[in-house]
């Protein structure tokens, strides 16, 4: 088999340090306990290779053989085709973390993301914009709140779902928005306490002072 | 083979109506040739019936014998499982389809809907906050441009990632952002000129017509 490439940028600014995306891949490679090796681009001079490979010109992308993966998400599907610590392998328990895959990322990201750019560029004013993006991400989180009171896990077992949601959650966290959903931060709690994600983290930030 | 039954709202206001992601769904259910019915329930009063279904109180969800799947990335990446209309068989492929299509929502519409919130909002406003948004959004055009310019589909042929990608950029379309962007608008218009995405349309406003 041929060895798993994961490659993410050289260096990154301390604020970013440690969210990079490379970490939901670390961490499901952890988790299914597949050999991998990293490699870098440049995070200043992104060149026409990087955007024939990433064409927004992000990171990361995973080479599987002769196979070149970008998105996230799309990363984690394919991992989770390869290892059921990753997926479950009976096709409802399976559909299910799917479609928990994609709420990870088009329901709850979708609205965390925009909003976490407002607050780290000190555009969280009050102005109609600001509180309309707030309410945004409110609603999504006041709608998860009840999901996660009562489940340990997004689809029963483990999966690629919960490392995608975990991994929104942490920035929406970072910023301090999870208080009044505590079922929200004990499942972050949970899922961020598992070996794997602290590897992965603890990876990911020596990979970029190693570049300071 | 059990039937595939699509439900939506009953009704929307004016705004929406064309462009509720139910769309998405009907879409790929016509270029597929899969039968199907359409359910409703209430816009105005979601109960838990609907939570149950839609953890966010959002349409659609698709029903497939004993399982009932929402998130329209989800509903699409299942379709294509049955359909090689939706997916290439082709292992490499199919992988560029399906990272396209997480590109299409965690890309390009995590920049463009929130985007379209403040443009429908008469947000879009010389704020600080605006012209981010509005940087963030025509930064992931800037990188489509030169990838739509040079093939007719994401992934060779027509798949369920140009079902995603396309309705994304008519709502970016709808507001007059796609100027400047012709390989953007070209595609689009190829896209949307399919009779499978006019039928969907079609059906869509008759069926939002219909509860007046």
């Amino acid at each position: 088999m041929a060895d798993l490439i994961l490659t993410t940028f050289d260096w990154v600014p301390e604020l970013p340090r440690g969210y990079v995306r490379d970490i939901r891949v670390r961490w499901a490679l952890e988790e299914a306990g597949l050999p991998y090796r990293v490699e870098s681009v440049p995070f200043r001079d992104r060149n026409g290779g990087h955007f024939a490979r990433q064409p927004f010109g992000q990171v990361p992308w995973l080479t599987d053989g002769d196979m070149s993966i970008f998105e996230s998400g799309a990363i984690l599907l394919h991992l989770g085709n390869r290892s059921d610590a990753l997926l479950p392998a009976d096709p409802r328990a399976r559909s299910e973390a799917i479609e928990w895959l994609f709420a990870a990322l088009n329901s709850v990201e979708m609205a965390s993301l925009p909003w976490s750019i407002f607050v780290f560029s000190g555009f969280n004013d009050d102005t109609p914009g600001w509180n309309r993006l707030d309410g945004f991400l409110g609603a999504r989180l006041q709608h998860l709140e009840p999901v996660l009171a009562e489940r340990e896990w997004l689809a029963g077992s483990f999966s690629v779902a919960d490392i995608l949601m975990a991994d929104v959650l942490r920035l929406v966290d970072r910023f301090e928005r999870l208080a009044g959903h505590p079922a929200c931060r004990d499942y972050l709690a949970r899922a961020t306490s598992r070996p794997g994600f602290l590897k992965a983290h603890a990876d990911q930030m020596a990979h970029f002072a190693a570049a300071d």
